[in-house]
């Protein structure tokens, strides 16, 4: 069959091997094992069953674009116009309707990594070239982002995906960084898509990460990109939106249309009942705090870990003195100790020697998958 | 902006003017006024709230896998294995995902015409050339697919997207007329791609349309997409699927993966429900069925228009003579009459001087969304 092929999905390889040992603790998927708001399920089911169940405005609901505008005006320090809102089905949705948007075959588009495998597997599918920028890590497992060489990169690219705070790594750009960013691209005519949809998880006592929504004026080659998936625990529901330019959401409206007609307007009744627990955020903050605690004090002193605490999403990234096959590890972990992690090969070659886990977990299933994955590394 | 523009959906200017008079009566969506099965509402409503709602399985729940293997297996005259089914977010998205596993930027991509425009413009977002094929009509208003000149255009195209029975026409192909077209595309190694979303709804006494899988081998690159929309009147639930070649599956799963990220898992329980409703899709038949007869009896003898019955789908496509903007004249249908129908060249070049209208609606809707139609034809 002459078909495109994709790299396979390693963390998909450790999932299937948990299958055969039912009792293994599952940290390996970007999850809590929290459910999302009871408001917005109640809201969505009411919506549902009261025939909310035919075609919508493609743009999304206006009640929900209204809500959206709200709240990331009230979160950012720049006011965002519902004319610039999008809603989708997920955020990954969101980053392809942008590249399907923006980037053609041949094109340059320029991601850092380790990444998560879907960013660049979508610019693949847009038959352009993936330039992969490596972050940096520290001998204690800090990540940075090396300006100057992104810089050297954006020369020429068509655009750049930006996620942060970052799956897998936590590493969270700072203001000044992003500021930095954004004129880089502002000066090479480079398109900007955000990938925010960890901008809530952050532990510094902020509501959100510094983002693009702070610095961007409405006439930028900017998309912002975001899900309820992470703040709001609805991984399953597929529901996202994006930030588009000013003027723009016309055109990438008829985008959606054409990829997959927009999305179910239960759902979004149930999205618009999300916007309106922000106790819910708050508590599920909480909830990944404590687990990222507990995180640190389990592989604190470890013998061969580098780990640092991340500043944002809900991940422990970290690495392992000596660590050449993190899938074979993964594996092993499960079918010896029953813990499930994500191999840093997941995330490409940069994130090779590493494992990443999420923290997100209830505290006797995080201590306990904390402790066979002590007894794991000991074990090697 | 430097985004990319697709050809805006002539249908949404006309449903634009319809706000401007609330009274007016909407045939110019492809939705029925019917509400979906209420057992599948229930049951997605109550997986929702019960926590139904986290990350499952990309290629779609093995339960629904199962439960649309053996309806199709029932349904068409070869057995359809579970192993070729991917669930996607609606038949549109199914034809994006088979477009992103098989073409590539400059590719040829045959059509045929008229043809519901996010056909083409999937075409177009995959950077292909698409080709146009003119369904021929007949003086009555009957079409047809000339298999010669069909045959003469898939000589080197990568792909024919065939959509039988046909939006906007009602063209139905004979089990004799796919059977050549899948030979030719078998001679000339084209991959076919079937939306076949309207299968359901023929007027012959027949339970489907004939599709390709009464015909095709596991090893034929032929990918058949299809849709609960339609059948089930789940428009806004977002949910259909595809059938690949044996062996296909798992890298069209990776494309959904990225794409889309799969579907929600408490609307594929209520998927599984509506499967199971089967008198829903006998009693739905039965309401288009009789909206059918009525525009018939309606557009009879009409002075000027061309109009023959359509063998699938629930729409009429009616040629008047002597019409060169069916825009404009759907829009003063809308102004001055307060009803509402698609213009013919919403469907590309082929449709200009037709209009469309959806007559799955109430009898009293219908007889009365004709009435005003009369008149406005009377009174150009």
């Amino acid at each position: 069959m002459d078909i495109a092929i994709l790299t396979p999905q390693r963390i998909v390889a450790v999932a299937r091997a948990a299958r055969e040992r039912p009792d293994t603790d599952l940290l390996c998927f970007g999850e809590s094992d929290q459910l999302g708001s009871a408001a917005a399920a109640a809201a969505a089911a009411a919506a549902l069953t009261s025939g909310d169940a035919r075609y919508s405005d493609v743009r999304g609901l206006s009640t929900l674009r209204d809500a959206l505008a709200a709240m990331l005006t009230r979160l950012h320090a720049c006011e965002v116009a519902e004319e610039r809102i999008q809603v989708t089905a997920s955020g990954m949705t969101a980053v392809n309707v942008a590249l399907a948007a923006l980037v053609r075959a041949g094109d340059r588009v320029v991601i850092h990594t380790p990444a998560w495998p879907n960013i660049g597997n979508a610019v693949v599918l847009r038959q352009a070239d993936v330039d992969a920028l490596s972050l940096d890590a520290d001998p204690e497992g800090r990540f940075s982002l090396d300006l100057g060489r992104l810089a050297d990169k954006l020369v020429g690219a068509r655009a750049l995906v930006l996620n942060s705070p970052n799956n897998p790594t936590g590493w969270t750009a700072t203001l000044a960084e992003l500021t930095t960013i954004l004129a880089l691209c502002r000066r090479h005519g480079v398109w900007l898509i955000a990938d925010e949809v960890y901008n809530r998880l952050v532990y510094d006592g902020a509501e959100s990460a510094p983002s693009l929504l702070d610095i961007t004026d409405p006439a930028d080659r900017v998309v912002v990109c975001n899900s309820f998936s992470k703040t709001y625990a609805m991984t399953g529901w597929r529901l996202g939106w994006m930030v588009v330019p000013a003027g723009a959401r016309d055109a990438v409206s008829e985008i959606v249309e054409v990829t997959h007609g927009g999305v179910a307007p239960f759902l979004q009744a149930g999205a618009i009942a999300a916007l309106r627990d922000e106790p819910f955020v708050e508590r599920f903050r909480s909830y990944c705090a404590a687990g990222r605690q507990r995180t640190v004090d389990a592989l604190k002193g470890l013998s061969g870990v580098r780990f640092r605490a991340p500043d944002g999403a809900f991940y422990a990234f970290f690495g392992v003195d000596g660590l050449q096959d993190s899938l074979a590890l993964s594996l092993s972990l499960v079918r010896d100790h029953g813990v499930a992690v994500a191999p840093g090969s997941a995330f490409g070659l940069a994130g090779e020697g590493h494992l990443r886990l999420c923290f997100a977990q209830a505290p006797d299933r995080i201590e306990r998958a904390l402790g066979r994955l002590r007894r794991g590394l000991q074990a090697r």
